[in-house]
């Protein structure tokens, strides 16, 4: 339904993404469910004994996509959650406690900037400035798009959450793994214990001064070039050391540009600009790279003469999984014969807002190839049917238990 | 008489230059100086007394200008060399042997690509690849631009020097330094003890794989920017050292680019792209260092999975000077009351490819503010005098002695 010139574009609260709702609720009206749209616009499915229930454990993901994105990413958790109320109407089974499956709207960044929209919006906290942002594409607002697809914003500018906390007794959600661990592993899938905050620089800018690249000795040089290959070699260093004592780090420049109009092979650049993501499930690690970073720019602007400005640096805290949750998810992977494994996610996913909510969320992970956000995304359908029965196992587990 | 929008452009072999020749020319015969012009459409200017010697000291540099260039590059050492003439003129005396200044053509590769045009045309050493280069503006070949200011391309093309090395007793050259060494010392002038040579890589590619900056663990990633931060920094590390041990060296990675196509700040790169120019007076240092290169990139790539193409290095040999012509030239610099100073030059200069044609070379720098290639070059005149006054004494001396 949303071909690109390469992959899938379902651009947040647009038709398109309205489209693959009403795809998906008739799809589930058609095998005897029941639908419904909460205050966000989003689609809620479930049994229809579950329909009316006041608490329930909420399964989803994301319908919308990035510009030429792949299959999976996002869609591919809310079929998991869709498939695990199928299997139960099939079985004649009932959930241990009332399920409601969750096609949530817009996640991605790429629209507008903002992401967990939707999950922002059903727990109140989508910001004014990230209301204010401007589509990519039009221009027009984020509050604009949303009034477009049907979503009152009256309590979304208040603040008030459009679904209570207390109603959602956990939050679960399947989504591709977006790195290579699980192919490193062999392993088809994982349940994840946190997901990695950060903190990124946009545009670090390193200034030196030019100079004839022959003709000015070492002692009078301020190479910006060379201060920064400094910084990101201690930096890289550190990484290594903070891994070595156990704990979780990841850290990227993705974009290193000196001055097109001015560089040149036989002259000391006067500038670079270079940006820096660093992640980590751990505030406190978080911290320290920021310490860190702040004094080895301090130390190498003193030593090489350069300075170093960093510019503002987004912050998005870690979201820890509630353990209990993980635990239970564990424990179903392990009845189905399969070694439960434990990771942290290094992308964003809507459970981050949930659990910073107070929701007892967990995500399961499942093996994917080529990383996300591409056309290229490749899970395999076996190792979505093992994440996708963890799900369902948990879900009916307190049955047994009952 | 060649303004540009900032500063000046005296293009190699254009009418600019030749109507720059001819105002030299104008103002030698004015002063009583003979003037001629050599089969390679340089000026030669000499007291009439020498207008006919065999053999002779040449001394002199270009007249043409890179675009927007400064007042001093080039220039000075021809007027530094007419000035000799001049002060000897008005003081009724005569050289201990016959001098003949010289105002050059072409010496900046900005124009075509190939450097020291008119000596290496002198010299006969001027390369068929050079002869076809392009000229960056009208793309005609650098032999049809040789042609329109009147020289006989044929014994260019047979590679026959067009002035005998036996005739040149020895070359010298004044010229403002490139660097801020002379300013960093305090010191108005320094004899040139060699021209760095060089290697350089144009774009040096680091290829590894892209992916997600949060989803992809350490032990996964095959990050080139981080691969090359560490080859800059293990260089960086083998320039401090082979300085500590008292050699020859100097630097630079002039342009680094990401792939602002692909390039993300939540995407570990797939390639970056960056020059070096490495330069030396010694050629083992320089022999060392590609070597060094060679193994410090193999060991990257091993370590962290990335792959270096250097693609093919641009060479040029060191230029020694002279010892005997430099220990003159510091002699006279001593006799003048100044403390004797002598350094290597990092920019490279005419004065090498008398050098290494086997005339006796030698060069005088003086200091200058704000490097060169640019219209803020600042020589001081009182500075310039100090240098011309250098060479001069040179040139006179040998009657004293006689």
């Amino acid at each position: 339904m949303s071909p690109d010139k390469a992959g899938v574009s379902r651009p947040a609260f647009s038709r398109v993404e309205t489209a693959t709702l009403e795809f998906l609720e008739g799809a589930a009206q058609q095998a005897g469910l029941a639908t419904t749209y909460d205050r966000g616009q989003n689609l809620l499915m479930s049994l229809p004994e579950d329909a009316e229930a006041e608490q329930f454990v909420l399964v989803g993901s994301h319908v919308d996509s990035v510009p030429m994105g792949g299959n999976f990413d996002g869609l591919a958790g809310v079929l998991a959650g869709l498939m695990c109320l199928l299997r139960a109407r099939r079985q004649g089974l009932r959930f241990a406690r009332p399920v409601k499956v969750i096609a949530m709207r817009g996640e991605e960044s790429a629209w507008f900037g903002p992401c967990y929209i939707a999950s922002k919006t059903l727990m109140g906290v989508l910001g004014a400035d990230e209301r204010a942002a401007p589509h990519k594409g039009d221009g027009r607002s984020l509050e604009a798009h949303m009034a477009d697809v049907g979503i009152d914003l009256a309590p979304v500018r208040d603040g008030q959450p459009l679904m209570q906390v207390q109603q959602i007794l956990e939050y679960i959600e399947l989504h591709i793994e977006q790195g290579p661990l699980l192919i490193g592993k062999d392993m088809p899938a994982a349940i994840v214990s946190g997901i990695r905050g950060n903190f990124r620089h946009k545009a670090v800018q390193c200034i030196g001064e030019a100079g004839h690249s022959g003709a000015v000795p070492r002692a009078f040089r301020k190479d910006p070039v060379l201060a920064m290959a400094d910084l990101l070699s201690r930096l890289d260093e550190a990484w290594l050391s903070i891994l070595q004592q156990g704990d979780d780090l990841v850290l990227t420049s993705g974009v290193v540009h000196t001055d097109s109009e001015s560089n040149a092979m036989s002259r000391i650049p006067d500038r670079v600009e270079f940006s820096l993501d660093i992640r980590s499930q751990d505030p406190a690690i978080l911290t320290g790279m920021r310490r860190m970073l702040s004094e080895e720019m301090a130390q190498i602007a003193r030593e090489r003469k350069v300075l170093f400005e960093p510019g503002s640096a987004n912050e998005t805290a870690p979201a820890l999984m509630d353990p209990k949750v993980v635990a239970k998810l564990a424990h179903a992977m392990e009845r189905l014969g399969i070694e439960p494994m434990i990771m942290a996610s290094g992308g964003g996913h809507d459970a981050a807002v949930f659990a910073n909510a107070g929701v007892p969320s967990a995500m399961v992970f499942v093996r994917n190839r080529n990383g996300s956000h591409n056309p290229d995304e490749a899970m395999e359908i076996d190792d979505f049917l093992v994440g996708m029965s963890i799900i369902y196992e948990h879900l009916v587990h307190e049955i047994g238990d009952a």
